[in-house]
């Protein structure tokens, strides 16, 4: 797909995808709750059976490593299955009875029902770095299923086979036109201004997620835009956890910030120490014994290389650990940098993220000198604070109310994102373009779903959530008369 | 508010506004909910306690007429009072507690705990046609004090004295900067750009909604918006039901149509008939014995009498009854015109909302011809379908297959919205600019939410809502290991 197509042939493919989708949506939508389960289940089993096969495919084009991608897979099947116990939940379809109520004020009140019905065809973009949690079968597919919404799929360019083969297991086990898979960046432009797409997902750069959003909300027909961008996921040690553990915090900072060559969303792109913590040898350590490795593709790799020059080279930053880049051009090795808390919030260029596995150590001076300068940062998905539960309580409040993250950590390190009804993965913009809303956890489902209120409707004409005898057996907000 | 003021003073006005806002943001979001409770129902007293001045100064500028007024002072009332009690409830909160889990699959799960916190200041226009229900204190302002957001409301030209007297009684039961009052349109325009301001909610014209969903959405950071803009609001008479009850319906929908001279967002402006209904006469004598009467202003006096110009020469409309405009520029007549179902999906000019009393029958030959009709309308906030419950079960379901609308009513009339847990205002573009979110009822709450998520965060340092002990004892979801 390094030659995308021109744009009439784009267009094309696209339409082709939304109106298959088109034609599956009134009866994907119509599906009882354990029929559209057991899809999301066979999805689970179909990844399963062939997860040899899956992770080398994917290991040939991203080089993520076989183990693990293959507890990628596990990790993507257990979000399928957790979205299949949802559907069959019902609770995500937020049903409310309202009886009438001929005495109510300010005026008699009709009986009206409302419950969530799916947007209808939807558009989802996968992600270069979770080839199976983000892509074809991720997250934004399985909750966007499980609101009853056929998917297209725009394949991401880093992995085009594995998005074939999942997508051809997938045709195994979803009716026609549930899912379909285009290629290329023109289609994925055509896909989101197609009028058929109700709503689109995407997980990437801020840089290209934007320029959906724009697509997206620039339509004669605005639709909803769901991007999930860029973080910078700062870890905030307080003098009084660097005092009593800085070395360990020190040796998990530096796990979690080359975890799979530092190519999460949630990577901690930031380590806020106390000035004089003493810990630049024992960083140094950390960093020296990591070798270069594979990024997910020359693309990624270029990218890293040329932000971690400007990073490397500005004249308020002092490189840790920052060896010459490897021969081979996919490669990188780890590196580390530091500045202090007021060149960051004086120098905007040094808050670019930098996807892949470097990271900037910030010293502060006191309480204020940190505080400015995360009131200075961009929101993100994700801020830790490593701090002294008996000493830190009010320091805890004041950091926090400092901060704007989607989630946040205390002793613990934002890699690794569980998935629960909890969970909480977003933030406010340029975290994400919708604020209210997660890509990850059992309330991700909600992106794909609008209300209709039903009034004074004869019960057999109703949809089975909102008839009189509940035979689906699904949990309902029921009002009376009071 | 004639002329509005230059670029620069619009901003200083704004900047003015959101500052307040911004102050006062922490210490709103801060309040235990029994006192955020306690400023709606403050509100709602504020109200009720100057009513008769209120309707007399709104009657003044508005001239819906005096009873009229204190009805919508009482609906706005019940509002404040139904979210001070949801407030109470805490269910809005939507707060998940997943205890850690050791041997949760894929991974351990670390203690996580999720709960929605306020976008921050909001930023509300209201509505000429609601001077009270969508104004200074109505459901937008209501629903996002609710949710702890402070409210910078631009006021309607149509009645900017009310607004500001409205605002003073406000300003007695609120604290500081929690709602201020911002007059003009340079003005409303810089204040969905400034940047203290988180979301924004609309109620008005598709054009206006429009041009600042734009600007929101075409923000360095863009931010939620939420318009409720214009609607058509089908009304569609089987063949069975006009048999049985053509004069009935016939009276009923001329008093939902012409209802406060036709200035409701859920005015039924279609009404589709078999043709030869014989009811030509019936409709005409329910219509010519209603008297030209006063619309809000005569902006909108200007534009009503361009669209039913425009919709009345239209060569395949027919007037039904159409008489020549008061000398009163301010006044209007109702009127009724008629055209086909055909021409009506292959004319999209007939398809424009002609806001006030005016409205357009439809006759339709056959089923097929009334769908495909139906599925050329715009998406709306409301449909309406008068059947017979014995012989139009199937036809129901074809019906509202055709539709996309927020709200389907059965042998009732869209005029009236409760205002209650089940009510959904709003419905796909262009009703709204929002599929997901209503502007009438409890949900509407969530607009100005965003979720956040604490992970291994000890019990002390937690807001009241994710404490273990549940200090504020409100409804949660609470997820132990499996």
């Amino acid at each position: 797909m390094s030659t995308p197509p021109p744009a009439t042939a784009a267009s094309s493919a696209a339409r082709a995808a939304t109106e298959a989708a088109e034609a599956a949506a009134p009866s994907l939508a119509a599906l009882p709750l354990p029929a559209r389960a057991s899809l999301l289940r066979g999805l689970s089993q179909a990844l399963g059976a062939n997860d040899a096969h899956l992770a080398s495919v994917a290991e040939d084009e991203t080089r993520l490593g076989v183990e693990r991608l293959k507890g990628e897979i596990r990790r993507t099947r257990v979000q399928l299955e957790m979205f299949a116990d949802a559907v069959e939940d019902g609770s995500f379809l937020d049903a409310v009875i309202d009886h009438a109520d001929p005495s109510a004020q300010p005026a008699p009140r009709p009986d009206i029902r409302r419950m969530l019905v799916p947007l209808g065809p939807v558009a989802v973009f996968s992600a270069s770095n979770f080839p199976f949690a983000f892509s074809v079968l991720g997250g934004d597919t399985a909750s966007a299923l499980t609101a009853g919404c056929p998917v297209v799929v725009k394949a991401h360019q880093g992995h085009p086979r594995l998005s074939d083969l999942t997508a051809e297991l997938a045709a195994d086990v979803l009716p026609e036109g549930v899912l379909t898979l285009v290629h290329g960046r023109e289609t994925g432009r055509a896909l989101v201004t197609d009028p058929a797409i109700r709503a689109a997902g995407f997980t990437g750069s801020t840089a290209g997620g934007r320029a959906l959003f724009d697509l997206a909300t620039g339509r004669p027909d605005p639709i909803p835009f769901y991007g999930e961008l860029g973080s910078l996921n700062p870890v905030v040690v307080t003098p009084a956890a660097c005092a009593a553990r800085g070395a360990d915090i020190v040796r998990e900072y530096a796990a979690s910030a080359t975890l799979g060559q530092g190519q999460f969303c949630t990577k901690p792109g930031l380590l806020f120490l106390p000035t004089g913590h003493g810990l630049d040898d024992a960083l140094r350590g950390e960093y020296v014994s990591r070798p270069p490795a594979p990024l997910l593709g020359d693309w990624i790799a270029n990218a890293y290389r040329t932000t971690l020059t400007a990073l490397a080279t500005h004249p308020a930053v002092r490189p840790l650990h920052n060896p010459p880049h490897p021969a081979e051009p996919r490669y990188a090795t780890p590196a580390l940098l530091t500045t202090t808390a007021e060149a960051l919030r004086t120098s905007p260029e040094l808050l670019e993220e930098c996807f892949g596995p470097a990271s900037l150590v910030v010293t502060y001076t006191t309480h204020e000198d940190v505080l400015e300068t995360l009131r200075a940062l961009p929101a993100g998905l994700t801020a830790t604070i490593h701090g002294d539960e008996a000493e830190d309580e009010d320091l805890f409040h004041t950091l926090t109310s400092a901060l704007r993250t989607g989630r946040l950590i205390w002793n613990g390190w934002p890699t690794g994102v569980a998935i629960t009804a909890a969970m909480h993965h977003g933030g406010p913009w340029p975290a994400t373009t919708s604020p209210l809303h997660t890509s990850v956890g059992t309330r991700a489902i909600t992106r794909w779903l609008r209300p209709i209120a039903y009034q004074n409707t004869p019960d057999a004409f109703l949809p089975p959530p909102l008839q009189q005898g509940n035979p689906w057996d699904i949990p309902r907000e029921v009002n009376l008369p009071s």
